[in-house]
């Protein structure tokens, strides 16, 4: 077991109607308000109304239309001039994990004079960064409970994973009814990304008996639940339960005391949403199988053993070889069958420049590093069998 | 799904040779320490020469001497006047659990004009209270990531769970070597603390295939890590596992959103050492399986079921009822296996007493709202089973 040093100084408040705390919550910080949302889905849940009607009294600056794979510029640069112009005190970021991870950008961009880009790559280390409150609306990335966000800078095709403890929100409201009406797509594609994160936490050279368990339990309760809100998008239960999985995703709870992994499938999917805008959930769903075939070999086929007896329930007395197999095409058929698209080419990727991101992805994810070391040759050989 | 607000702001910091980060931590809070331990082990293993050298510069006052079961009088009075009388900014509790325990009713104490025992009442709610930081060298109580103690007061058999979210340590170090020299008989019954707490929030009413999955994966780690610690007392990621898993046992993260259990047996053990001041975990281990056969019935029989075979692995195809008596069974040969004394009267409690505690027990700690109602007359069946 490795050494840890642990905090999520996240509060989160649960449940059918907690938005009511807001205003509650909000007055400790200030007056004036950075309101952040999305393409507009609040407003047509009537949320965006909701969250005005409790503010009554508080200044609220607003920025909308962020992205899915949230942008450098506009969202990113609009927010801190927004932010300094206003002199806003706190950042309430209402949609989904998109908006949180720009809103993220945008609390240390604020606090900092130069060009916010510093800090995302990490040539300056950010020393404040403003409050941030949000109200989630996507069961997906698990931003509302971590330190992080991934933002894309287009013209470089750059998206970087942008970690600071700066960036923990203070306070996340998880109300599983303002899910009821994400898509059949958006909630594949959220299922996806939270079995991803838990999968790459998984495939570790050192893990334990205890977060071995708790991965096992996540991934199980992600595939019960997932197809729940597909079946009857407002089942509350599968809606509650699948969020709070989601919220575990990403902040190191599933993994304390584990070597470090890598996150390979993230690192490959961060180039394929950079070149082609696609959906982060879906590259990941596409990505994981192949990765895991790359992968499987003497060294490995033990994780691949526990994984598919303890998650797919396959027989543990067939041969080690079959089990691991088995378990790659159960993950592969399980993402099939929630339909998400499970080749590149379905989502507009071509093998036009599979070179160009393998190299990308060879010379700034680090993955020669990864659990199970990944050359570029290696990551070429995964997109070709993702396409 | 029920409603939930969490958040546990304690930073962990995990491994061996992190104390010597304990300087750098404690700059922040000021120079003058209180400084809180037991008997004198902490002495024995060096731990107490070492944090005297890393803090050279600090004021530091002592209060040693701190019982299993701490006492309000003298430990809580004496922490408190040591406070007030020097100025004390930071209360540094290094042991186990009922240090800690202690040291959260002095630090709230000593931020109170009145009788601190107003506080641990809840008669008077704190306002403030003093940071804490500690070295745990005992895995069990989960003291180090909760918010709560239980002080004892031997002139009125009270025995009380202290829980208020100012008392979260603020930073809680975590070296398993130093639990390498904790006795079988004090192993055991951290084993029994731990399981005890996950078995209290697994049964309830309301849960999820999340929450199940990761107290299963608890009593499983810990079953397995115990074994190899008491085998072993020097295996360091047998130690390492089994003092991560007791962290996670009272901070309420197994059972987010899960509908209240009541905590049984800890409300029949609080009366059992508050009577007698035996060992906590022993009364647990005592406890737990005259309590699961007391309330299995109908009712409650699936849970029974899931805990039999997730658990312990039992043939899920046979018929239910024994499946959950062999469950428990298997929960009272754990217990006998690891060398626990299993019976009240092994641990010095006869039944002159158990009107007395029954009385008491279902008057102070509200078991007829617990997941299975008990009134006094079954918390009496329960003790005298576990005579």
């Amino acid at each position: 077991m490795q050494n840890f040093n642990y905090m999520t100084p996240t509060r989160l408040i649960f449940g059918k109607g907690v938005v009511e705390k807001l205003p509650k919550v909000m007055e400790q910080f200030g007056k004036r308000i950075l309101l952040t949302y999305g393409g507009g889905s609040i407003k047509k849940i009537g949320l965006y109304q909701k969250v005005m009607e409790l503010l009554k009294g508080y200044e609220i600056v607003e920025l909308g239309g962020i992205q899915p794979n949230p942008k450098y510029d506009p969202s990113v640069l609009d927010g801190v001039r927004l932010c300094k112009e206003h002199n806003v005190d706190v950042i309430l970021s209402v949609g989904g994990g998109s908006v949180l991870d720009c809103s993220k950008a945008i609390a240390a961009g604020a606090c900092y004079d130069g060009d916010p880009w510093d800090l995302i790559t990490y040539k300056v280390k950010a020393k404040a960064a403003l409050p941030i409150v949000d109200i989630i609306t996507l069961a997906a990335t698990g931003s509302e409970y971590d330190a992080g966000g991934v933002i894309s800078r287009t013209e470089t095709n750059d998206k970087i994973g942008y970690i600071d403890s700066l960036l923990y929100p203070r306070v996340s409201f998880l109300d599983p009814t303002y899910t009821f009406t994400v898509s059949r797509k958006q909630t594949a594609a959220g299922i996806a990304d939270a079995m991803n994160h838990t999968i790459e936490q998984y495939f570790a050279a050192d893990t334990t008996l205890l977060n071995d368990g708790f991965c096992e339990s996540m991934l199980r309760s992600l595939m019960v639940n997932g197809r729940k809100c597909l079946e009857n998008p407002e089942d509350y239960t599968a809606r509650a339960e699948m969020m709070l999985c989601c919220t575990y995703g990403c902040n190191g709870i599933l993994s304390l005391g584990n070597s470090p992994s890598g996150w390979p499938c993230h690192g490959i999917e961060h180039a394929l949403s950079a070149y082609y805008d696609i959906t982060h959930g879906e590259g990941l769903a596409i990505i994981t199988p192949r990765w895991m075939r790359h992968i499987l070999n003497e060294k490995t086929i033990d994780r691949f053993v526990k994984y598919g007896v303890n998650v797919f329930g396959i027989d543990s007395t067939l041969p080690k070889q079959e089990i691991a197999e088995r378990a790659i095409n159960e993950t592969y058929r399980f993402f099939e069958s929630i339909n998400i698209p499970m080749h590149l080419r379905e989502v507009g990727i071509d093998d036009s420049r599979l070179d160009e991101m393998a190299h990308h992805i060879a010379v700034n994810e680090g993955l020669e590093n990864a659990y199970a070391p990944l050359t570029e040759q290696d990551i070429k050989e995964i997109l070709v069998a993702s396409l």
